[in-house]
């Protein structure tokens, strides 16, 4: 369990902290190579809430990355609790037997520092600075799909003991600091007048406004707020936006849980799939006269499609290898053969749910990231605040329709059909 | 927290060890008044759990409830964990402040005997005895639609800050032992063959082996069942049927929460309304020549319809008054005068979930109380086993339907008729 106050060895590590700390872990040390004096460190951290320094020794590298008692972004006058770094290494270690090479390796976790020294991603970079750079990552969706599906299914009553989930309900019902900032900063703040609210101005104020006055969006909204907080099918991420993804060509890295909580499945669907929409509305915004860069919008919602197919075969596979008995879903009460076609059938309309449970939360997802507190640098980065104001605002269409009209959008094919409609416009 | 083994002091009462435990409390031997002597003991526990004595002294009464290590009806070999005393106890505590006089009074809670000495209500009779006695409460269907109306609002998010909901259900996730039993008894046992299983037989075989085929209808069992395990809603009394309500004419109090638990509020609705129309579906079986029970059955009937009403008003009404914040659903998004119709819509849609919540979770809890372990004395007290069997099977027909034909059920006068059209049939 997490110490709810700061335990007394805790400090703000810097460049100097660094070296002895590691110096004091045989395995780490051993893995670096040589000693302290041997090893060049940094501080790379460009999140919210952490530090995290590299370091680099003769014979290897590590990740160490800290949490610290306050938002980064503003400061101390915002504190937050350092129990999240405790949830972190909890979720990685919860899916670690279930998800492969997906996540970074732990070497060491270190509860009074509330401080991970991990495995160093190398050449790998943040997905979403590769897709606003171009980049494409050919096995992304099948990386990213299998993910979701294994490390849910792997951590819900599908797969599992109802007393092992149920212990694992518990425990990340501990995260409360930042599951409240969840559900402020997502499902209630982007619709009202709020300090810590940004938008592209004067640009985007009367569509704003309309957003805010809109009572039809704002219900559906708080039906997916209220899923949030009261559905508990399967340990999620919490936070699995392009920011959260670490790529090379070839691989696929997930960091950065420290949002861990027991949620709908939707909700890590909905974070993935809204972040690559998001990328394609932006593509238009980083257009030059060489690249109007339709292809690389092309690609990345060929992308959101596949990663929404490859979730639904990967779970279907899982389930029909792996469902037990009564614990799971339909359970020991529907083996025999007889009962396998309604089986199929109730599985086929799990998976609509969770279809449909994505779409919501990838719009939420959308809005909070242009009307709320923390932006994305794919519209960040568009210098030109009306040609990034008319990608943003071509985006928040289509996130109002997913959640005022979902019947329009049955499948993940008009989805991106819908993208590929109203994400060309150029304001220039 | 609980503890998860039984601590040293732990022994199970007997007549002769609940004096000298009384006496050394000075509250309650100040309320029995006079000494061990002057008490008069006698131990009444017809639950499959606990022991319970009660004590009369000169100058008032106490009831003790100990929770024993196994399931009495059971005995040592169905092992049970203790600490559901200790959930017993936190559920009285969570909603004490907000059910007024539905629940008795706690007068100490002793964690090592996994004991409670509470108030004795006299004279009191168990619900379920009284409806099967054919005695009328006036109150009933307006007391309890009130109860579980304010013990689910208060305990909810609706009502009360995240990080409390939060608290609740770390803390109620640990009641696993219990929450386990509700998992097979109700959502798994009944439709496989099971040594813990019985029926009305040779009567009942026949549609005992139909259900145990009726894929449709184990699908929306297990429907509810995952429903059951990943929705937490509010915190639930769990075990809400008529053995768990205590009555006089013009009170109601609600006992035995031991399987408290966060989850979805229409189980506990479903619960109780599911017992009343067992006990509807039981009084042909009770009538005699003197009395064909009609009278007796069409109140409880009434009471049933009353019963979702008055939840249906009162939680509605509390809603409307007691919203707060960002916690609240819809919340602080939706505060504007213009939001209003909006508001009003999705509360009524929320409420239209909890009854088709309530019907689903009232068919399974019919189901496993006719073809499951622990069977109801609506029906065992109906000694020609023909004219039971009929009783039941009129039930089982309801139940199916609720099950697998929902949209025929839109109102609680639906359900109410259909019990009427299908509760009067005869064996005799």
């Amino acid at each position: 369990m997490p110490g709810n106050s700061a335990a007394s060895r805790y400090r703000t590590l810097d460049l100097a902290a660094v070296p002895p700390l590691l110096a004091g872990l045989p395995d780490v040390r051993a893995r670096l190579g040589g000693g302290p004096a041997d090893w060049q460190i940094r501080e790379v951290g460009d999140g919210n809430l952490n530090l995290v320094f590299l370091v680099d020794g003769p014979g290897g590298t590590v990740c160490v990355k800290q949490a610290l008692p306050y938002v980064r972004a503003a400061g101390p006058a915002w504190p937050m609790s350092l129990d999240r770094a405790f949830f972190e290494n909890a979720y990685y270690q919860a899916v670690a037997p279930h998800v492969g090479r997906r996540i970074p390796e732990i070497y060491h976790y270190d509860p009074e520092l509330y401080c991970t020294i991990m495995e160093r991603l190398s050449p790998h970079t943040i997905l979403r600075q590769g897709l606003i750079a171009g980049q494409v990552y050919p096995r992304l969706a099948e990386h990213m799909g299998d993910y979701v599906a294994r490390a849910c299914f792997f951590t819900s009553d599908l797969a599992q003991a109802c007393e092992r989930t149920m212990s694992g309900v518990a425990l990340f019902a501990g995260n409360q600091g930042l599951t409240r900032i969840s559900i402020d900063l997502i499902f209630s703040d982007p619709y009202l007048i709020s300090e810590r609210n940004r938008h592209t101005s004067p640009h985007l104020d009367g569509l704003v406004d309309e957003i805010r006055r809109d009572s039809d969006l704002k219900i559906a909204v708080a039906r997916f707020g209220w899923k949030f907080r009261t559905q508990v099918e399967a340990l999620l991420h919490g936070d699995l936006h392009s920011g959260s993804v670490m790529v090379t060509p070839g691989d696929t890295r997930v960091i950065d849980p420290e949002f861990a909580l027991y949620g709908p499945i939707g909700f890590d669907l909905g974070a993935f799939l809204g972040n690559l929409l998001l990328n394609a509305y932006a593509q238009p915004g980083h257009a030059t006269t060489d690249d109007d860069r339709s292809s690389q919008q092309a690609w990345v919602l060929t992308q959101a499609q596949q990663f929404w197919t490859e979730f639904r075969r990967c779970f279907l596979d899982l389930w029909r290898q792996d469902a037990r008995g009564a614990a799971g879903y339909p359970g020991a009460l529907l083996r025999d053969p007889i009962d396998a076609a309604a089986v199929a059938r109730a599985r086929e309309a799990y998976l609509d749910g969770l279809f449909a449970d994505m779409l919501g939360f990838a719009a939420c997802k959308m809005i909070r990231r242009i009307l709320g507190f923390a932006h994305v640098l794919d519209f960040e980065a568009i210098e030109d605040h009306a040609r990034r104001a008319a990608c943003e605002a071509a985006a928040l269409g289509l996130a109002r329709r997913l959640l005022t009209h979902p019947a329009e959008f049955p499948t993940v094919e008009a989805v991106v059909d819908a993208v590929r409609q109203t994400a060309g416009a150029r304001a220039d």
